[in-house]
């Protein structure tokens, strides 16, 4: 860490930076500067925190030099995460598109969804059985109901399946129910305690970022999980919050580019979500291939106009099929395969 | 609900929407411009969204004309609610400053606080004993020790106390202590299941502001408690996230305006969370007092650069007492007393 | 436009609503809701703003149901624009990729670029001789000698050239020196004057999102260009400001994709000024290909270590010459050609 | 300035390192941590950018200690700035409220606002004859003639006018009709070349903020004008842009706490642009000064609902001269006078 000191700062005040340093178990480098005087901390700096510093007199601000993320970092793992779901593999040469339903609605509804999924050559469904939802009085999901007709679907097809985990105590009932992938959704990225249990857990979790969440903080969403002892992370960027009010959000493809330079974990996008609108789906998954995204997350509805919640944003099954192939081009391009 | 077609949609595209409309129950009125064809849903419009209609053809797009939510808005109840907290009551002519810790670290720290907290001529105490953390290596918070250290030191002090619940499964812990008010904090605001939980409750809850949720959100996640029962509802503005990086958030006193025009429910604001620094506090707490808050929530601690979190952003008792005096002033000018 | 009443609105406030509508030479659609009475206004409402009737007594708000501009909207002209510029045609199958220094130096250094950009297969140049810098004690740009600089370089190669025009002063050296095509920088997107004189030549206009404007508020922008009737019009999407600050900028390709949706004009993309990184700039640039966008501009410079501005954001040209081999595949697999 | 090299750095990348820093006259300071080694540049480092030396290999990243801005700096200038015109002074204990309609229409209103400007007790007087509008179909102003109006009405009343320009070919007819004070419009704050002109001249200038400027680039946009030799100047804030939907802009009351501890000079808030509804403005207006701003800039009209432009955020002369009474009380509370 990097204390910069206020033009003018008494040897007094510097001393009592030294002290805070040493009191750490840190060792000091001091710099006098014509304009300022500046200390560096020697050593691992990850348990001090600016905060630590700011407050003492004479200090102007404090900065971090490394990053605060650990277990999920290049630095310590330079070669790529790849998780591995009954066979199925992403972070690895072959890209990995999860399709389904926004919420599960009936058994005819996911058997349609899940023949579609097969249908159009993708190897994983999703569906969500515990919705998120803004409104008390919109529908809140099926519940355990929908995770029994979600795994009812997809085990006779083959497919692992994805779905969101949204209260902790459902937790269990997800282990007994063997659910393939859990997704920790974006508006529950810093729910720490939901992060902790997800950490202790031995299955594969889709990570998605918060709505308005840097890398960074998402990383170390991802590092509650990693310190826990769980190592099957799989973040999801799905579009961050803006001024802009013509789409739902901004898909932040460069987010996607600087976590994977950043971490060693696959990242996969949410085109769906992101623009909010069924036309703007292939581009953006086009979009998001092209950057280098290690999969995507799209919903598709047998009949998206009778789609019980988000209807607008879903890709009816041919429309699957023409965008997986449109897909295989654009991997080819980047030296992947789908 | 207003249904705006596109230029030129076809009388079996409009019949599609009127159809729809009615499949809700609601009758429809049509009217065709210059330009575009208009079809209002006439009835209650809130089991309708937009997403029912924009994914059918010919639509160009769907927006409610009444607001989302119903029991906590001010055309369901126009005079203001009054939560009242052992007799301390926020919402009404006095203002309410409540103080303390950041965090609960030690008997003697806590002493002092409460003691700080009432020589200030406050009424109320905080003190956080979860901790929401962004870094797995930060302090995590004292849990349900801290608890107790919170309520051995305000208790005699005749202080209710204001404390985070963070985890579902914490909730009877803190009813079995009788914690006087509940906070929501700003990363749960869309913690639907925690705001169902403490919507069963019968304990005054705090609701921070989400750092990137628009006033309707937050309205929306008090109404989530309210349906579940509870009408203890305080809410907190507490700062957003911009794309200003010169301070932590940027403090919307113009959502403190909204929120009590459009809700009945009392307002607060925690300048020391927005701001970040102990030096903004004062300003920014004149401030919201002036643009009409029930309150005040203040970062206090016996010796701030000894804190163990956000240290830099809390008052010293004597800067806390200086500042509620320079609060009464600024109450009377509104017309309110501290 | 429509004009939503409050709930128990007045007659008499419904008529000075309707008054005011006829007033502006349109006539009006009463329909009295259950909770509200909703008004249309029928005609041409393009005059009309939210502002003339919000301030009436008994008025909810009041909302557009058609888009703002014209001229630049695909309703008006469906058919894509395609610029010419000495036989390089911006918005066609073919994509256009516009390489070139962020500033001009040197003879030397534009000779090294124009030969680069010509051997790396681009078929037009970019250079800034009028730079717009944060700081008054940054290097401002050559002027006048640098727009020489930049002709005297790119002529000789058969390469039109881009460059920024910033004060409307200069516009005359631009005719006289016959410059190609004439960019408007993101900070002077809503330099109304500007536009409006840009807007009676008969060249070219590159014309760069606002960091912090929207895409309805970029075609206005366009719509003020095309007012004064030069057509020739190209827009370009350069990032946007948001919270995140790992990267300069955040690249919103959704903005591409939705504002070729909305207009015909052409759209292309600047990955080197959104990222601010060299090393992002060809993911990026895959990305916005694959998202629809027309064509690039990217910084190229001869030696990126020792450019004068922006030295961490120019691709070398053996960097340039190896995405154009990279783009050509993407290109293909959008149907386009390179 | 700090240069953070990558960790396991050679002593080759190093040496480039501080040969560059060398190249620009300062001399480096070499610490060597457990995880990193850190230059730090000594000298004045204001000519040095992170992007000199963020390309150089091995180099992770490059940050200022020191602020950009130099002339507006506190650090240069101790003591606050107080712009006198004809007598009234903004920046001193006296607070000034300047008011008047969003743009000059007729003589009889303006005459009407001036009345209703010394009514209200305010001695200084704002109304714009240069529109900048977001469509080319909006009322763009009167021009000149608006100008003339605006004066005609000031002068016998004695209110000095602030009015906006936005052409830099107007500057010459605002000298000769001796505008009191120009105003720079926030969509202008990086319109550099208008800036170095306005910097050329002795005239007092209000500089707005930008829609989405930091405080930093916002200062610095100040320090293009001092750099021209003008210290006349005045900052306002008028409101950022920000995710919310609910109001026009957030006013942002941390930037003008941050403005004045940064620079000496004066800081004044428009409530009317930044909420954008009339009810807003009494209670943003008492907020500004209780955070500290040295005046305010409301728009008031004769008769509201008439209005050309912004007719929903102007008060009417009643309004503000209630406003101004609720004012007295708030100064008074902070230790100002009105």
């Amino acid at each position: 860490m990097i204390i910069v000191m206020q033009r003018g700062a008494s040897d007094a005040e510097i001393d009592a930076v030294v002290a805070r340093i040493r009191e750490h178990g840190l060792s000091e480098h001091v710099s006098k500067g014509s304009e300022r005087t500046i200390i560096g901390a020697i050593g691992d700096e990850r348990p001090l925190e600016p905060r630590h510093f700011e407050p003492l007199p004479g200090v102007e601000r404090a900065l971090h030099v490394v990053k605060p993320y650990r277990l999920v970092s290049r630095e310590t793992q330079p070669e790529d995460t790849v998780v591995s779901i009954h066979g199925v593999r992403i972070g690895g040469p072959q890209l990995q598109v999860i399709a389904g339903p926004c919420s599960v609605e009936t058994p005819e509804q996911m058997a349609l969804s899940a023949a579609g999924v097969r249908a159009a050559g993708c190897r994983m469904m999703r569906g969500g059985a515990f919705k998120p939802r803004t409104s008390p009085y919109s529908f809140q999901g099926l519940g355990v109901e929908g995770l029994e007709l979600l795994l009812a679907a997809a085990r006779p097809a083959g497919l692992p399946v994805v779905t969101e985990l949204m209260d902790v105590r459902m937790l269990d009932t997800f282990m007994e129910h063997d659910v393939d992938v859990i997704q920790i959704g974006a508006r529950n990225m810093q729910n720490f305690d939901l992060l902790k249990e997800v950490g202790r857990i031995n299955k594969p979790v889709v990570l998605k970022r918060g709505l308005a969440n840097t890398v960074s903080e998402w990383l170390m969403a991802a590092e509650y999980i990693a310190a826990g002892g769980n190592h099957h992370i799989i973040l999801c960027e799905r579009g961050i919050r803006t001024f802009e009010t013509a789409y739902r959000n901004t898909l932040d493809l460069t987010a996607v580019m600087v976590a994977k330079r950043e971490s060693h974990l696959p990242v996969i996008v949410d085109p769906s979500h992101a623009g909010g609108k069924a036309w703007m789906v292939p581009q953006l998954a086009r979009a998001a291939i092209a950057a280098g995204a290690d999969g995507l997350l799209i919903e598709m509805h047998p009949s998206p106009c009778d789609a019980w919640c988000d209807a607008d944003q879903a890709l009816s099954p041919a429309e699957l099929a023409e965008l997986m192939d449109s897909l295989r081009l654009i991997a080819q391009a980047v030296g992947r395969t789908l």
